[in-house]
């Protein structure tokens, strides 16, 4: 039986990245949990000695600091500086890149609005780039009454919905005579998605490792099923049985976003057994 | 009986502000049709000896041209400049405004995306000040299989619609990663609606003056249509029935786009004899 991972699937390019970083910095502390992943956050604590803090005073007496993926204020960042550490920057580029815009967009005298939710820690880093106004919704009726500048650039938070982007920048498009529009969202959910598609399409059985509560593993598990009837979503390699693989030519696996690479290998090597 | 004209109503800002500068270059020469009327053309012709023409040739024994509302190439000023003539410039300011935009931001390395029909003369002098990269598209389609840049600078033709300019930026936003969006959009057809509707709510006779194939016309006259049931569209005040104004108190009056306030003027004094 062929074996076949999908293109993209798991942790996204920012995540990888993180831990990789985390794993090269030993003793270190996160600040703040490096990303969304308990297990995978605990790993890196038992292997590698990578505590997560969470104020910057239990970080006092640490000397490497490691950004978390989605970023720090610009006055956190700078508390440490002045505090001496040794900063080590695992923030997501994709990420970073809305703090930039912004930083520089509210230099040249651009109002700015983000697309996204104002209390995740990603929104709070990115307008904390912001020298003039900013304004952060979830929907344009937010901004009803408030009075905009004619100039305005609008970032969105990586992981939000293009069509719901698309629904502030035309309400800005019919408010305002320049509106400055930074795409800054990340397609790593789609290309997820899009991979397990076409791996579907050619399997006779698909496998998708995830959470049973995680909403993008069951939409992975969704998408497959209506390509593949013979299609399975498992949290770990102890779910898998002998039999779905009876006969079966050309397997197929995904997994969701917050699946650690660990977790899918022990998946493989279960499947493996069966050839 | 009260008579109160719309708020808003016939030319707009821009076509007023060209007559009158024509009104005020007797014996002078416009380079194509100064507004799309024929009558005030003609009028101008008649009253000011304010010849249209079409094409340099036919200019090279004028000296004053004055140039249409809705603009020339940037070649074509040039030649005249060139040629020492003295250059009366009626284009509209609401088309100056995307003819410098185009022009500064393909200097700063934006390719061009402008919304509008290639073949109006707007558009054509408006795309000619793009120094790169310029795509003139009427759908989103049309960029299909287009290579795009990475900074696409996106402005409309004055008299679009709102809806579908939206439409081009929301294609334009999953394809490149910054759109830089000038609404160019001119309110006037949208704001002579508003107004003869905010008169048709108060009025008990509503008289539209327009061309009875002019869809602007049309759908004025249909809103007013819409709140007040004695509603009526006529082309000039011969049409104008005495009956209609029997036991009515106050009379709204709106006119089309495309309608001039002398001829708005003729049926506002035949109301008033009924008065």
């Amino acid at each position: 039986m062929k074996i076949e991972l999908a293109k993209s699937y798991g942790f996204c390019f920012g995540v990888k990245r993180a831990i990789k970083i985390a794993e090269n910095s030993k003793d270190g502390a996160t600040f703040g949990e490096l990303i969304h992943n308990s297990e995978e956050i605990k790993r890196l604590e038992d292997n590698f000695n990578v505590k997560t803090l969470s104020t910057i005073e239990e970080m006092k007496d640490e000397d490497k600091i490691i950004i978390r993926t989605h970023g720090i204020t610009k006055k956190d960042l700078q508390v440490l500086k002045d505090n001496g550490k040794n900063i080590i920057d695992a923030t997501c580029p994709f990420v970073t890149k809305p703090q930039n815009i912004v930083e520089e967009m509210s230099k040249n005298g651009y109002d700015i609005v983000i697309f996204g939710d104002k209390n995740h820690p990603e929104v709070k880093g990115v307008m904390s780039y912001a020298q003039g106004n900013v304004h952060v919704v979830l929907d344009s009726t937010e901004l009803d009454g408030i009075k905009l500048c004619s100039k305005i650039a609008v970032v969105s938070q990586t992981t939000k919905k293009i069509e719901d982007f698309i629904k502030i920048v035309a309400y800005l498009m019919t408010r305002t005579k320049e509106v400055r529009v930074f795409n800054t969202i990340c397609n790593a959910t789609l290309e997820n998605q899009e991979a397990a598609r076409e791996l579907a399409i050619k399997a006779d059985i698909m496998v998708v490792v995830g959470g049973k509560n995680s909403s993008n593993t069951k939409q992975l598990f969704l998408i497959c099923k209506n390509f593949c009837d013979d299609s399975y979503l498992i949290e770990n390699e102890s779910e898998i049985q002998k039999e779905w693989f009876n006969g079966k030519e050309f397997c197929g696996i995904s997994a969701g976003a917050s699946t650690p690479d660990w977790i899918i290998q022990k998946v493989v090597n279960k499947i493996k057994e069966f050839e």
